[in-house]
């Protein structure tokens, strides 16, 4: 019960729905690590949510901070005994990351990706922008061409700060590959890298708030895309793929984050997702690593935490799930201009 | 639109929805594989309607067949090209069998667990038996723990004739564990080993189609449940693993096939969890490998397979995904008696 009351004020300070399981994974974490990046990676709790229970937990003094550390009072230490709460083993396979697969022929352009990549653009808060690492970014592609998404097919990319469409284009596996960007710096970086190394990849810059160029509907057999994590915003992102698809049996990639979006959230975008005629083939927890942007300071979460450290660059923490879908009918989703402000949701973190 | 239409012929002859991307599955697994098994295997299309979709490509001359063998004709190579069709690489990653995992603290009771099941009942086709070997067992309850869905919880396992409980109740981790079967000689094998080796685990006989004992409900934290995969027995044993479980954050495991069920299938079973108050946070494509049983000549799909042969015991393709979902309100659904024939569905094969 006492969980529970912590869950609900939280829930209502931050807006965002947790119940008493995202209490025990948030003290789990803090029985694990000290460090705020470390427990808000480790918990999973939303971190708008997590800030307001850490408040509610010091308020009930279950626990100190400083300095970017946080850590169990004895009266804590001692509730989290009755309560039962223990930290679970992270038993992440060393060898694939917890992603499944192996590299397979990503492993081929690995080197040049890496090479190549060194001269992207840097993450821009105005854009929502931050990329996973390269690591991420071949396991992806890897996982993909796994699913047979990638060879012989034409692909979409919407939003590529991650750079994947050059780890694809290196393949020459596709029969086509798309990428849009808002982003002038990334659509020149994957103009004059592909123009450069002679890859076939088209680039053209599309705000996603609005639809779609009507060329480009519905010629994918496969779209991937990253959406900004309002709810609104992830749908009409995900609509967007889906309308660029040519039919039943055409599959999309979504990454979607414990960190700006609660199970209540998944749960809406899992019931929509199957509403537009999609199946849920796979659901891959934390498949992508973020690198650390530069913008932590005026992020909108970094006001809310109890206690700060910008973390070093080896200090991941930020990850996100891969949903894979499949069509089963011609999709029946919106396509409507994204009004006003794309980014406001009570659960955003990082814009 | 040749492959749509062969699509909607064999949905049509054996009532199982597949769609375009299903026969180029299927062709790209024959162009893997001359095996029949390895082909229903490596396709994903379920057995039913890819014994129907054999049958149409053989009469359009795509294919041959002999002695379990399936092989494309020098026209059906030639469709191939022109339609794109390539079989994926197998990416898989060794070390984790695409799990993900790593065994961690399962890794201690691997040997006892082994040596245990090795004295289990054979499978039963009169309670749709079959089950997973060894790996994948280890492997589930390595993922479960990982999930803090183990250690200090109280954990239901319904139906258990791939002998998870006993795995679990060897960690010595759960904080209560309770076995249900419909099988007597299940139920004998697993309370009798727990006697003798002073394991912690509770077993009980119990038929899913009928409602749960209320002395169990609602206790757990964790269930986990392979259900048969008739759409309505689906939904009835996951039904009956929901309501066991004390309200929101608590967790439930289940085992789902492509080999049984379609896709249009599985989009039907996620609406309906969603419905019921259940977000799914994990879904691993061909987690759970199971072994080869002994009753194929009898099973359903032996009669519609165009080409037969018993599979050797190393030569598995059984598999299916493995599905974590986790409740955020308490489940509404219902518990009626299961009545009439709970394994009538046209896409059953192997009852």
């Amino acid at each position: 019960m006492e969980l529970r009351e912590l869950a609900l004020a939280a829930s209502t300070r931050s807006q965002t729905p947790v119940n008493e399981r995202d209490v025990e994974r948030l003290l789990a974490a803090i029985l694990s690590s000290e460090d705020v990046w470390r427990i808000m990676d480790l918990s999973d709790v939303p971190v708008m949510a997590a800030c307001e229970l850490l408040r509610e937990l010091h308020r009930t003094e279950w626990l100190e901070w400083n300095d970017g550390r946080i850590w169990l009072t004895s009266r804590g230490r001692e509730k989290c005994r009755a309560l039962g709460v223990q930290p679970p083993p992270e038993l992440r396979c060393p060898s694939c990351r917890g992603s499944g697969v192996e590299l397979g022929p990503m492993a081929c352009v690995a080197q040049t990706f890496s090479e190549l990549a060194a001269g992207r653009p840097q993450a821009l808060q105005e854009f929502d922008q931050g990329f996973v690492d390269e690591a991420s970014v071949l396991s992806r592609a890897a996982f993909m061409w796994s699913k047979a998404d990638v060879a012989g097919r034409e692909v979409l990319v919407l939003g590529d700060d991650d750079l994947l469409s050059l780890a694809l284009a290196l393949t020459k596996a596709p029969k086509r590959l798309v990428a849009l960007d808002i982003d002038p710096r990334i659509v020149s970086f994957l103009r004059e890298t592909a123009t450069e190394q002679g890859l076939p990849l088209e680039v053209a810059q599309h705000d996603l708030r609005h639809p779609l160029p009507l060329e480009l509907i519905p010629s994918f057999h496969t779209f991937v895309c990253d959406p900004t994590e309002s709810l609104r915003g992830f749908l009409a992102f995900a609509w967007r793929g889906m309308s660029a698809l040519r039919g039943p049996g055409c599959s999309g990639y979504l990454g979607l984050t414990r960190r700006e979006a609660s199970l209540t959230k998944w749960r809406h975008i899992q019931e929509e997702l199957l509403q537009s005629g999609a199946v849920i083939t796979d659901l891959l927890h934390d498949f992508h690593s973020y690198e650390n942007w530069t913008y932590f300071e005026t992020m909108v979460a970094w006001d809310k935490l109890p206690t700060r450290r910008v973390p070093g660059a080896g200090e991941q923490w930020y990850r996100s799930a891969l949903i894979r879908l499949e069509l089963l009918e011609h999709p029946h989703c919106p396509q409507e201009e994204l009004q006003g402000d794309m980014f406001d949701d009570a659960e955003a973190a990082t814009t």
